[in-house]
């Protein structure tokens, strides 16, 4: 049975020491008050903080950081032990170096590693470990991390070596964080929403009620978002595959792949996975924006309406085949483009993506993905028919929402299928030859 | 190459001998009769079961423990030895102690092992290992659980190390157990879905049937559980979030956080995931229920009739701006709602939940899962609308069934705005201060 | 801090480099011409091959095979030195032996291992690391490998261990392989649906036509997937459940499992899961386009047209409430077969499936996927209704195309339900008894 020693008998300490003890550990526990701490778990010790550093070799410190000045006394028992971070703090970048480095430097004679820090005590209390099993290890002796690794293990947990001590930075960050690639595919997103919802509300709401003194206002729950939602969708999706030209016509301008991209298209490529998901959210919404419409109130009451007035009136209501054709044609290609969609979206569950090597990776998402954005693009053509570009259309000379929307999906269409003619692809192709 | 020695020639020991020849190890078989085992994989040796043991310093115990008599008489053989009990049992609790623990009492000297036992026989012949690659390993000593989770790993298996023997009990009940998580939420669901529909026959069915003599036995089949389904899932997903408020209340009260919730509170904490996911599940089913409304029979043959009765009756039909808003609003209320139930639903995959940090689980959790159960109780409320509480929809003194359905979302909601008002916030976030 | 050395200098030398780097190693690298080689990671050494290798122990080979040959030249240095074989071939199978057992061949005191194949050089360097965290090792020294497979897990990537190096071969194929198990569920279901399509387009589109001078090709956009894409779904559904009981009964006639299935039910046994999947895939289409034939031009039209006509002609319009009941019956079966049909893929997820036992899976993947099946073969009956085999919905002596996709699950239906019978279920119990 190894003996392990936790300083600090906090909250996390004392979850973090029960666990232990369930998976065959024996711990002591080092204090402040050794005969003050109540409510320990059964069979562990508490000792001195001296003493109980005496007892083993791997030495967890469940402390803040503000109280790890007492170590400077305590540097002599620590010689050659290994001492395990586990702090984090309350700000990102609180302080100029990380808790682990400054412990490092307060005990320079000890091997510190930096690890639990992602683990919550109250998910150790509760059994309720969804979130992050991963512990983010590091530390500059690799046997020190190799046996806090395997300590990690023993506990049921995923360890995830990060390498050396100045990873602790990041890895302290780690758990301050609220979804860091997500904000900017957030907010732009919301700029597109913002911008194409005034859009709409000046042709669809404002436009009649001043032309007509049409009350459209309940237009805002359902008709206005089904067209702010999938604009937004579309124009994110041609957003995901934006880059990927930029980056090309780059490569091919520089003749070279080994110099970096600027700063803000790489993390532009970085965040195209949660910019797809985001619209991928969108374009959900459309679909189910859209199944909903026959069962709206105002749509039945048009139906009734025109069907009404279609009997006294004694009109001829012919059917146009090229009418059903289109209708049925845009309908079809946003289907097939949805489905391929969410293809896309299963394929990024971790999972899934882990099952599927990287030819069968790149296969869906540039290939499907291409043909998802072409039959998105296809859909809103199709979909705005006859209409299109028609100057019936304006309103105070604004074109119809979709057809802005539909600039930068054609963009990229029209530079990949530039970029994928034999020349250039041979040219660009050899650019990147390093890569299989 | 190592040689590991399995004893047992019957299906699970000969599975498991083909897959330790694949990945490279030398086997031996210890059998009864070594001349008589048929089929034995090529290249593996079959001995008495002493014979065999001498070979290697690891056996794997593939007997069913009925017959562990005979190891009373190899005690010495088996001396130091690592000795794998891969037994199941065919009930739940059958005998006193574990297989494991029995095997290790009758063989003082040696160092059990309990592992593979969730591995199927068939599942190791057949590749299909798509459930349970996770092997639970126990046992006392560490370095024979390490020697183990090595083989372990070695055959393309996950070892979860459970600790000391003592868990064998359960690591030998887990193969046996069938959903256990699942059972609370299957059977509530299931009490909820029998009393609202029994309700709902009251109400649709025999109420016009004795009042108008109509037969409305026809709407059994999408109507009647279009209003149980969405109800039941309403319902559920309060409950999610009353244990929460709950066990809030209870700290505030005991003003610590140090003394166990009651068991019923504590289980009722920890299946929260599956009643969130089984409320899922119907309001998915509502939601595709609802969308085949019009394509419904009855409602296209009503619609027909009350259009040709207008035209017929030249009953004028003015449009009415206020039902347009409210039958839009509550259907886009339920739309988000639903919308950010499946993100709750998506974070819940366990690849998922396990790539994001506590923080924004629990974002997502409980800020989103709180706005989930807001839009759907708003969702409901305004599908209510004017009808609400109004007494003509009483029947029988019976209310609608979905005013019902609000009592508990609203309680929750009601509870959970007073914890959050600052004084009280503070203290609760005191009493559980040691969370981050 | 250990050291590695990397032979090759190349794109994958160069990424690997200063991923390692990062991760704590030193790294020395080989090169045939150290003083060229330009844009080395900070903190490389550059050396000669010869020179390098005698840095260290562990050898990373990132060259390509075809200029293996100079190794010849190095065997003494490399003497008991491990050597990692990381190279990919351009086509499946283009040599006789592997590249890492030709690398043995050339190099027979060292140890080979081939390992980190399946990961791709721009991954390593974008961090883009999504697809194949996955790294297959193989080799004959079980030392070497775990060694290799240390290194593995400090990149942060997950080593599987494939056995000895005869493993290599099926190792270098995988990078090369476009889902290989997909391909016969795809080009089934592709053949299906060619011949489906055709059938629809003889009996909906060319007989209106010859017959009635109609033109309905619109049709084609909307109706005729919604035909052929369930019906290819109920088939493919029916194909996942047909090799169980074909296999059942070659096991009742042989009377032991012992015995291998022939290759083509054993093949096919190994794809049921991917064939499932894509008939869900089916099934998805199918219910979108099924919920959006409301909104459709040519359903409006009719739905007016049929209303006008009986407002005009005064007809009387009763309410059947028979056919109500079939009508809501068949979509309620639907609806019922669609989401277990869902529950069966979320269970397919390998997150999912890897958190339920053995019992669990099966419990789910046999017993609610035959549920499916009845549910959806149910839909399709009491969808066919009163037409069902009537003479009156021949179109040239071809029935409908509905009542040829019941064959197939109809017959696994019916042999199912004659294999549970007490009699023949214990036969088969006894003959597989060794299965849990
Ligand atoms: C619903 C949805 C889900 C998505 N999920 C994911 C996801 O899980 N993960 C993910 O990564 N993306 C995801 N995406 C985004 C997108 O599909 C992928 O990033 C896709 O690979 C982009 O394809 P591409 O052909 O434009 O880009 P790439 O093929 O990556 O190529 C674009 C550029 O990358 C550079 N490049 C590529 N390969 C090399 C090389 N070998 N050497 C040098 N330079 C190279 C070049 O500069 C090239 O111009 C998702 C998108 C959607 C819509
Ligand atoms: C579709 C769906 C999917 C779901 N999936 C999951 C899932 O995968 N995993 C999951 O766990 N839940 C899941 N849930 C359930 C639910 O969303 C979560 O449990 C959620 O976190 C509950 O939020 P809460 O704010 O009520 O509870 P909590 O934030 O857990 O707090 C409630 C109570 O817990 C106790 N508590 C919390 N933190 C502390 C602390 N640090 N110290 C002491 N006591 C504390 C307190 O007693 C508090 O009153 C799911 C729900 C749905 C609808
Ligand atoms: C949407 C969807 C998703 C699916 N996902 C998956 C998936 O992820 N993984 C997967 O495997 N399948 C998957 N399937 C396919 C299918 O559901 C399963 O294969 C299912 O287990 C088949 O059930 P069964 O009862 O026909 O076959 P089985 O129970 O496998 O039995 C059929 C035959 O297997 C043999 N057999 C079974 N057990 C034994 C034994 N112990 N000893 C000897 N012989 C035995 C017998 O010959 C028997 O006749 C999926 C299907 C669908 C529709
Ligand atoms: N709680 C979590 O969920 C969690 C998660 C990850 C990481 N952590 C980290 O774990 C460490 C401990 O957190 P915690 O939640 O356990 O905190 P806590 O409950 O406040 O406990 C801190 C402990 O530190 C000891 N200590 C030593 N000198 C101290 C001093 N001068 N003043 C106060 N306490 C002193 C005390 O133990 P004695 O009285 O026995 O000396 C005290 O119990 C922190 O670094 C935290 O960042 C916590
Ligand atoms: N099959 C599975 O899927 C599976 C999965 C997990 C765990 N297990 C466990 O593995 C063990 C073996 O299961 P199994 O399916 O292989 O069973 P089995 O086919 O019945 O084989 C049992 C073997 O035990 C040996 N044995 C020794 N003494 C015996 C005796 N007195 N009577 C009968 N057999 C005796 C026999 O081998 P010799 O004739 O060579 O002596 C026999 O082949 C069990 O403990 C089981 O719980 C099985
Ligand atoms: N790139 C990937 O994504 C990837 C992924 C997995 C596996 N691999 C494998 O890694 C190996 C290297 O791939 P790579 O993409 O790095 O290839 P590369 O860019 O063409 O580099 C190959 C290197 O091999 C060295 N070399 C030694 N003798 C040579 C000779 N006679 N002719 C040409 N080069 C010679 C060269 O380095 P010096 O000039 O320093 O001698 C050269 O830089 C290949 O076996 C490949 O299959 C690559
Ligand atoms: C009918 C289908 C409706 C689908 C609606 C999908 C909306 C998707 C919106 C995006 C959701 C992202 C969740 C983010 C959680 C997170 O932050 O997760 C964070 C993690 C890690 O993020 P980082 O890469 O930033 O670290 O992200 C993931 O792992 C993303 C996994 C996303 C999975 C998306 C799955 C799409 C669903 C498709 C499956 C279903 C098909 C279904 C059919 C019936
Ligand atoms: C349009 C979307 C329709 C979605 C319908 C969802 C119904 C969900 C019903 C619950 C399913 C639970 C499966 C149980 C299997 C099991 O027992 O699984 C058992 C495991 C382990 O359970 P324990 O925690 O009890 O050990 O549970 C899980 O891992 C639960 C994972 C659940 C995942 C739910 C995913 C919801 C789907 C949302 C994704 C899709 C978005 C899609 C978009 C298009
Ligand atoms: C409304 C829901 C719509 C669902 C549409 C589902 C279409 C499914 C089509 C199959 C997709 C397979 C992807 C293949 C990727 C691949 O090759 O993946 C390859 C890997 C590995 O394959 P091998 O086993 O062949 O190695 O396969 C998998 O891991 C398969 C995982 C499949 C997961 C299917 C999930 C179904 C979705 C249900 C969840 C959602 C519920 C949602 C609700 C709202
Ligand atoms: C199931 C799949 C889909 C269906 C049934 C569908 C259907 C429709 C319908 C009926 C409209 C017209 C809406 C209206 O009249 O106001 C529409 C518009 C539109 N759709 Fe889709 N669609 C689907 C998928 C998609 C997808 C995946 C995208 C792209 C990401 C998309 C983008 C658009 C756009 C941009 C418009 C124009 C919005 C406007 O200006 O009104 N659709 N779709
Ligand atoms: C896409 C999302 C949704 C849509 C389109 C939608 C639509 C509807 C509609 C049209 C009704 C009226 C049904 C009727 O007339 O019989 C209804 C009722 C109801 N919905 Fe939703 N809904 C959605 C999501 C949800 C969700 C997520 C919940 C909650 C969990 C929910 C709970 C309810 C309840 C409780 C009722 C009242 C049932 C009754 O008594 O008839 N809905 N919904
Ligand atoms: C939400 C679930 C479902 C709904 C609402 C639904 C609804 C319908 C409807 C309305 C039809 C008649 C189509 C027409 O008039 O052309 C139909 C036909 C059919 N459905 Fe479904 N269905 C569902 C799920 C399924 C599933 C899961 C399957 C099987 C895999 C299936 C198989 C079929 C078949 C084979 C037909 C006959 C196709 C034909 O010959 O026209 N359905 N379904």
């Amino acid at each position: 049975q190894e003996t392990v020693c936790i300083f600090g008998t906090g909250d996390f300490g004392r979850s973090l020491g029960l666990k232990m003890l369930h998976c065959g550990y024996s711990v002591v526990f080092g204090s402040r008050n050794p005969q003050m701490s109540s409510q320990m778990p059964n069979g562990a010790e508490v000792l001195s903080y001296s003493e109980a550093a005496r007892k083993s070799d791997i030495i967890i410190i469940a402390i803040h950081r503000d109280h790890y000045n007492f170590f400077i006394e305590l540097t002599e028992v620590l010689h050659e032990k290994i001492l395990v971070d586990v702090s984090n703090n309350l700000k990102i970048n609180q302080y100029p170096e990380s808790n682990a480095e400054y412990l490092a430097q307060l005990v320079p004679g000890a091997h510190v590693v930096k690890a639990f820090n992602t683990i919550s005590a109250w998910a150790l209390q509760s059994g309720a470990l969804d979130a992050s099993r991963q512990v983010f290890v590091c530390g500059n002796d690799i046997k020190a991390k190799q046996r806090v690794m395997d300590i990690v293990r023993t506990l049921g947990l995923t360890p995830l070596d990060q390498g050396s001590l100045v990873a602790a930075k990041e890895i302290e960050n780690y758990p301050l964080q609220l979804f860091p690639m997500w904000r900017f595919p957030f907010y732009l997103s919301a700029a597109l929403c913002i911008f194409f919802f005034f859009y709409s509300i000046i042709r669809d709401i404002i436009y009649p009620y001043v032309n007509k003194k049409e009350d459209n206002t309940f237009r805002l729950a359902i008709s206005i978002p089904n067209r702010v939602f999938p604009i937004t969708a579309l124009v994110l999706l041609a957003l995901v595959y934006l880059p990927g030209v930029l980056s090309a016509i780059l490569q091919l301008y520089r003749g070279t792949k080994y110099r970096r991209f600027p700063d803000w298209l790489d993390h532009w490529m970085l965040c195209r996975k949660q910019l797809g998901l985001v619209a991928l959210g969108f374009a959900f919404l459309h679909v189910i924006y859209t199944l909903v419409i026959p069962i709206r109130y105002y749509v039945r009451w048009r139906l009734r309406n025109i069907t009404a007035t279609q009997v006294i009136d004694k009109k001829d209501d012919p059917f146009i085949t090229s009418t059903a054709w289109l209708s049925d044609s845009y309908v079809s290609l946003g289907i097939l483009g949805f489905f391929l969609f969410l293809l896309l979206g299963i394929t990024s569950l971790p999972s899934v993506s882990n099952m599927v090597n990287w030819r069968e990776f790149r296969f869906v998402q540039s290939k499907l993905g291409y043909l998802t954005l072409i039959l998105c693009t296809a859909h809103t053509l199709v979909y705005g028919g006859k209409r299109f570009l028609s100057p019936a259309a304006l309103r105070w000379y604004l074109p119809s929402a979709y057809i802005l929307a539909l600039i930068i999906p054609c963009t990229v269409l029209v530079i990949k299928f530039i970029l994928i003619m034999p020349c250039i692809d041979k040219t660009l192709t050899r650019i990147r030859q390093g890569w299989e």
